[in-house]
């Protein structure tokens, strides 16, 4: 009994990381599309959307068959209640770069960004990719070192989120509405991937550390 | 052991309950605070949201304690599993509150909507103000009508959203970036907040019906 449950367990665990990956290949994708305004990447990360909601669907529902028939107590059951967690997070991490994704296909032919933010925009990607490959190795090795880089990544998404905003309302900003828009929305975006991936991050270092002082995650 | 764990059960649904009317208290005194500049209004909306947080982590601690001692199975562990992630919705739903708090808080002394979308943020408002008694009502009688109707204030955010955005990008709108910037802010706020009511409302009709179909919450 306990050999299944232990291999039960290990499932789990392997089906949040094939999530995560899910997700780093949204993020990469989107980035490029959203950057160099490619309409086949962008409708590539639309369309696999539907899977990484299908893996959420199979993770929760094995976590409460693990609950129902394994019956576990201490640091199983929270290491299931907190897959449920990380698995909405993650779905939710698809969503971010599903909207992204749009906001290039919205944008076709013409790019989404404003010459005045291409730099910040350019910045938040490569912050919230490398945040979303951190988030694949913290779920397949436990390694604090790699959720203390995604704080890093998730503060340098603050900032440049802040950043974008301020450039909006600088003096000198000349950009049309729709440009204002898609900046907003396109930092919020990233901003709120950051968060998720902190929010991850914290559920992940609580199991392995049992210090639950970072939890009031942002998610 | 089955009466202590009824009662249990009850105070964990009083528990959503009391998070689901501060969400309301937050949403009804936010929407003030944005409507007329009120700062005194919008600076208590930020320094309650702590109180939810709170909830937030009881109720969770609550449920992790219900699985581990009492090994629910079926419908009860459906429930729990359901509060859990009810509690994460109405959590979030304050922060949406707090946020719009904090941007009539940065435009103090004048008015964070532009006279431009003072109708829609107004309507906006109203919806959310709607939904936010609406989930309260839900989670004390179940009555999969009030669901019906949170779906319909959802669905009028979301047209109020869609409005917004295409009043920004309309010939003719002439308002300053940091209007353009606190109206997409402010709708995509608004528009959240009703996706996290529809999540809820989902969630309750699964319980009460088995009708997993409204599931792919946008949650």
């Amino acid at each position: 009994m306990r050999t299944l449950f232990n291999a039960e367990m290990a499932d789990l665990a392997q089906d949040l990381i094939a999530m995560a990956r899910h997700v780093e290949t949204a993020i990469t994708k989107t980035a490029d599309a959203i950057l160099t305004g490619d309409l086949e990447l962008a409708q590539s990360v639309i369309a696999d959307d539907a899977k990484l909601d299908e893996l959420e669907d199979i993770v929760d529902e094995r976590c409460v068959l693990l609950i129902a028939q394994q019956q576990p107590v201490g640091l199983d059951l929270r290491t299931i209640i907190s897959s449920l967690r990380i698995s909405a997070s993650l779905e939710r991490m698809g969503d971010l770069a599903e909207h992204i994704a749009k906001d290039a296909r919205r944008a076709y032919p013409n790019s989404a960004i404003p010459d005045s933010h291409r730099q910040i925009i350019e910045d938040m990607c490569a912050a919230a990719k490398e945040a979303a490959g951190e988030v694949v190795k913290l779920l397949e090795n436990r390694d604090l070192n790699v959720a203390a880089a995604i704080v890093e990544d998730d503060d340098r998404l603050d900032d440049l989120h802040e950043a974008a905003y301020q450039g909006l309302v600088a003096e000198g900003y000349a950009g049309t509405p729709q440009e204002t828009l898609d900046v907003a929305l396109l930092a919020r975006y990233f901003e709120r991937f950051g968060d998720h991936a902190v929010g991850i991050s914290r559920r992940i270092v609580y199991l392995v550390t049992g210090d639950h002082s970072g939890d009031r995650a942002k998610i």
